[in-house]
């Protein structure tokens, strides 16, 4: 099933979401509308802003604060998408250059915070202290699962515990955010608010380990980045943990996380885990996070957008970029 | 006169918030909590978080909203220096290494994202929506101002009403945020929200004239950091621009902008800057802006606070570091 299917039930909404983010690209300074051009320019596949309109469909649906709401969640993902590409010094996302690539560092630094801050005044006009409190606090968790990813770089001391720790803070809770705050905004009861911050939790750790998933088994094409990124940048994803297990010793992981011969030692690894069943285990443990998912929404109001919530949850174990 | 006198109307609140400050250390990861030590415990000045009290003490003054909106600008400003700090490679402030020299330049980007999002959730606590929306307006203002300076690094073709607006946005907002923000929670009326935003304006402006004076005239250790350090980052500020305006040939700022002997003409632009009158002149410029600053405080009512904003003027263009 395409995204275009399953967005359906909100798809002109999630247009508006666009024209709002390219409104925010048009600014008096020209360098700094050259810098938003480049950075909201880049085509996403708009699962987080779609999360907040379909969330907000169960009870009042209110465009005047779902969509201000919808396109915070999508700044704040494309911030930090930013800030990530400037402290991994990546060069290429989505297949372009990556804005600190062309633009240098200190650009991407401050071009992140103004994105930032752009999503929380797009936040405060919802007038909802709750809303407000929440992206907040998602911007709090994000950085610290960030952190935790940068302080435990090269590290092969991690357990899969601390793996879902880290992919909880560092995207499950921007997914959160993205269903909390349409439930919370179209007046859900506290049952539903729960059941789609659930929905959002395990959504967003599902998203994770396929992205991490993707990373091994992707082409560059489909990534739109090199194949083997994490593993470059010493991150120790579900796969790479997995492939530890199996052969603790002579292990590329290990030779990469000491430096030893990265390029040839990433190939090597790429090659042993698609060689093995990993993929295959690491994609049940996602379709297991997306049944949890899906678990309670039967609960919600029957209508398209639960379908489409459900039909999102699929899509995701099944994506190839 | 001292901080500590003037500060006299509101040192105990004031203690409160440093006492904030330290809590916010407190989390379970501890190299988080390292992190946040190592930025926090700064020995700032303490004008900023200051100013939201005195400002709050005119009207209603409610510590139960203005602690936690005192503490946000402090952090927010905290927040900027680190960023700053890493956009600058700057190895020393305040007289100890950076947090970007000691843990590198990712943990600076993302632990100034993770005060951000701590001065976002405190000043969600006060769950007064103007203050919230003030506040993410200042932070793409700062970022707007950032931007503007990193642009223009280097570049010798700048007005000096270019460097008013620079320092404006980059360093008067938050001066603004402090005053009216305080003014706001504690319930004043427009009239007089305008006054303390105005005060707030003029002194964010002298404040930032009379720092980039201290980095020609200060020593290291009153700086904290090396004396030019501005004229080496391609930092066009008021007093280089009118050494440049005084001796628009062989001029120590041009070879500075040219990357020629950087070093040597650093020194020189210095000592010209010395043996010059434009000292005088920019401190000058500075008292101006205080003047206007105090100009319409008589029309709030009479307490020490106001006294204290008087005070606190005086000082800003007198300080040494």
């Amino acid at each position: 099933m395409q995204l275009s299917d399953i967005y359906a039930p909100i798809q002109e909404d999630l247009d508006k979401v666009g024209n709002e983010i390219s409104l925010i690209s048009q600014v008096s300074f020209s360098w700094l509308s050259k810098l938003l051009d480049h950075s909201l320019s880049g085509g996403g596949k708009g699962i987080r802003p779609a999360l907040t309109l379909l969330s907000g469909k169960f009870y009042n649906y209110n465009i005047d604060t779902l969509l201000p709401m919808a396109t915070a969640v999508e700044l704040l993902h494309v911030a930090t998408l930013v800030h990530d590409d400037a402290i991994d010094k990546s060069a290429v996302r989505r297949g372009k250059p990556t804005l600190y690539k062309v633009w240098g560092e200190d650009k991407a630094v401050l071009l992140g915070d103004y994105l930032f801050a752009k999503a929380g005044e797009l936040t405060a006009t919802t007038q909802n202290l709750r809303a407000i409190k929440l992206f907040a606090q998602t911007l709090g968790t994000i950085s610290t699962g960030e952190l935790a990813q940068a302080f435990s770089a090269f590290n092969l001391e991690q357990t899969n515990e601390q793996y879902i720790q880290r992919i909880a803070h560092k995207t499950a809770a921007l997914f959160i955010l993205a269903t909390e705050s349409g439930s919370v905004l179209s007046e859900a009861p506290e049952e539903s608010i729960k059941i789609l911050n659930e929905y959002g939790y395990n959504l967003g750790i599902a998203f994770q380990i396929v992205d991490d998933v993707l990373d091994f088994v992707g082409t560059e094409e489909e990534l739109g980045k090199p194949t083997g990124s994490d593993l470059a940048q010493g991150t120790f994803t579900l796969p790479a943990i997995f492939l530890l297990e199996r052969f603790p010793e002579d292990n590329p992981v290990k030779k990469i996380f000491q430096h030893e011969d990265k390029e040839r030692n990433i190939k090597l690894a790429i090659e042993r885990v698609r060689n093995s069943s990993i993929i295959e285990e690491c994609y049940q443990i996602a379709s297991d996070y997306c049944a949890k998912a899906c678990h309670n929404l039967n609960l919600l109001p029957d209508n398209a957008s639960r379908q489409a919530l459900i039909q999102l949850a699929n899509y995701v174990v099944s994506r190839k970029r």
